[in-house]
């Protein structure tokens, strides 16, 4: 019997949202549930198509990398996962998806500015995109090195030169208040407080890259939302005293 | 026994269209349906996924913001329903979406031109853009000020400054006649005589705002319809002598 | 008994193929079926949502405009589809929509270019964008005139100057092989040998449209298709030796 | 009894597959599956909606264009099909489709650069786009000379003068590690090693093009992948150590 039950489960739903909310096509994109206590996550095996995979196809990994618990390959991303949980706090999921949107400002290699309150109501800063990945952290060791250029992007910004819509050095970001970013060249990442968060957030995170797109076609010279209104859309839904939802 | 049930079902079935004509996703987005006689109005409850919600979890609130009767908090936006309610006339359903083409008018601070038929058979004017909403009025009763500041883009233009797309100090619109609204950097709210005609005047401005950005953007110097077609489309559909549909 | 029920029922079954193609939302959009040997032709009744039309809802006219069969009241374009009844040789059906793409080149009163063999296959030539309707076309018989303005686009381009894509005089087009138009500021009809095949041409329409779209978005500068590549799809399809498909 | 049931049953499957995932709509599009050792393939018949096609409408045909089995008439492409397997070494399949994105590239004439490792997951080069076929290649050959343009840019591109991306003499390419193409003003095909692999890299084809277009709205200046990220997601998934998937 499986001691990680339930981890695979939750797991496994929120996986399957990738397909049903269009977040990736064939086998793409991976999210991972994480409990902290045991120091052990659940993932997407790799290459498994999302319309065959059962609960018992994710793969239990700890965070040095070795498998727990499962049969198949976990996904190939599996290292940046690891990196995450082990360098941001209160982080309990993790979503990669390749959806096209939010795909292609990171193809543009562009962070999204913060355009609306649909943007506000999940994170009060613009979602950044990381610098390019260099040559010698794709040849030493890929996936942890990508996992490691987010962590630093919003962690220790200075250390890889990260730059806001601006041009401007980018302010650190706290990962649990700014649950979304776009590798440069590459996709999306979210993370939320659990799997299901994480994938809720990588769907806003397509929603939001789509109207970014679509306002800066409408008025090129679109500017960002006041400050005040920023901070008014983020508090009303996440902080001391949110009035948005049925209370906890 | 409920004795707003008929008022809570009209809300429900309209609040259900949300999802289905994917005007948004998960629980974004609200409508409500107003009981004129008795002065109070359904809404949708606040937080709440459209597939597991259910009639009985509609809110009745009346004008003064008091709960009429339901378990849950009401959509956080019910103060601007009120203020909408209580400015406009021969308004029966308000709708408030985050559907992406609009929403990306709205974040790009930009009215949308009157290009055609399909537009002029809703409305004969531009779908109004409001001001960015000031400081004071976030802070000191944001959803409310909201709800204000539509009312004033349309009743009183000039208090607030309210320019058309031509950069001139836009005329007054008759509310009742011109359905849609985009408010600055938020999103679009819609209303009709009665809930089920607000949420479709809701996706017949999602329509409108996806044709308009494509329009511009196959010919950007794209010139608005003449006044004489606008009349006319407007005037065989809602004029005197209507003459689509099979009557009343 | 009705003896138009075959009739009523080819042009039911193609007008619920509108919404099945996503070609309009709620009522927008008609197709007719017309026989030519009786002088008669079956057309959506006005304002009737296609998920409650039922075939007996068809309405039978002839080409003055008289009701043959039928409880409900035409559709308000049905002025519209005897113009071209009339004028237009070798034409069965007819459909109009509010397709998105294809009303957002109308909208910008620009003709679609012929970029591609998606396109060849079903017309030689770009879709002519008609001219603007005039003031006085407009207050006298707007919907008829309508019909007149898209016969004499393609019959007689001179006496309503209507000018090609380069901006030069429009050659006269054969309308059974030039099947789709745009109405300036309105949106697309297409037409065909029957009804069936007139949505074929306005489903085509819309997916040339977008293509077309999305080719200048990539290429600005973009070429038309070289004539002898045009010919060669036109006539591989629909030429003396056509030689797609599987005969008759 | 048919001797090539699974032929073309492998065929079948992967022609449902076009309409399933939107790559063209009616008749259009066509995917052949071929088995090298008997020198055959089976291939969809011309002008058959997917809709009401059976195995047994598939015809088998042999590389000197002979049927082999079948009572309908082969696709109208079956000569492109045809030079392909006779000049392409190790593909199995191949699949043409109208999909919007990839045709509007096609129409533009544009290679689509490699913006991302979407798209270095299936090709280390930008995907080609043929020159314009000439006059004569249509007048002798129309569908052949369309196979052996789409076999020279890839095996031979200074016979064709064939240009990338940067307006250079494109270098040549391997067909088995570059399974798209874009025919100039025509539309893509894709192969693989077997019919769905082929219909497989037809739909990351469209996927690809999507997003190449929106990240080129974003960032008209994006620039393409550095080369060793490519490599790095080219061999992971397909080089002698790659690691993605389960292993075979």
């Amino acid at each position: 019997m499986s001691s990680y039950k339930y981890l695979k489960e939750e797991a496994f739903e929120a996986n399957m949202e990738i397909p049903m909310r269009k977040l990736a096509i064939y086998t793409w994109g991976n999210v991972s549930a994480f409990d902290k206590d045991k120091g052990v996550f659940a993932i997407k095996p790799s290459g498994v198509p999302y319309d065959t995979m059962k609960p018992d196809d994710i793969v239990v990994m700890d965070l040095d990398g070795n498998k727990v618990e499962g049969k198949l390959n976990p996904s190939s991303d599996t290292p940046t996962h690891i990196e995450l949980y082990r360098r941001f706090e209160n982080i309990g999921g993790i979503t990669h998806t390749h959806s096209p949107y939010a795909t292609s400002w990171a193809q543009a290699c562009r962070s999204i500015p913060l355009f609306g309150t649909t943007h506000a109501d999940h994170s009060a800063n613009e979602v950044p995109c990381t610098p390019m990945i260099t040559k010698e952290a794709v040849e030493t060791a890929y996936e942890k090195e990508t996992g490691i250029l987010i962590a630093k992007t919003f962690l220790d910004p200075a250390s890889v030169n990260a730059l806001d819509c601006n041009g401007k050095l980018r302010k650190a970001l706290v990962p649990a208040e700014n649950p979304m970013v776009l590798v440069a060249g590459h996709g999306p990442f979210a993370w939320g407080s659990n799997a299901t968060k994480s994938v809720y957030n990588a769907a806003v995170l397509e929603e939001v890259a789509k109207m970014a797109w679509i306002t800066l076609s409408v008025n090129p010279s679109a500017k960002t939302l006041p400050e005040y209104v920023i901070n008014k859309h983020y508090e009303r839904k996440h902080g001391k005293n949110a009035y948005y939802g049925q209370g906890k």
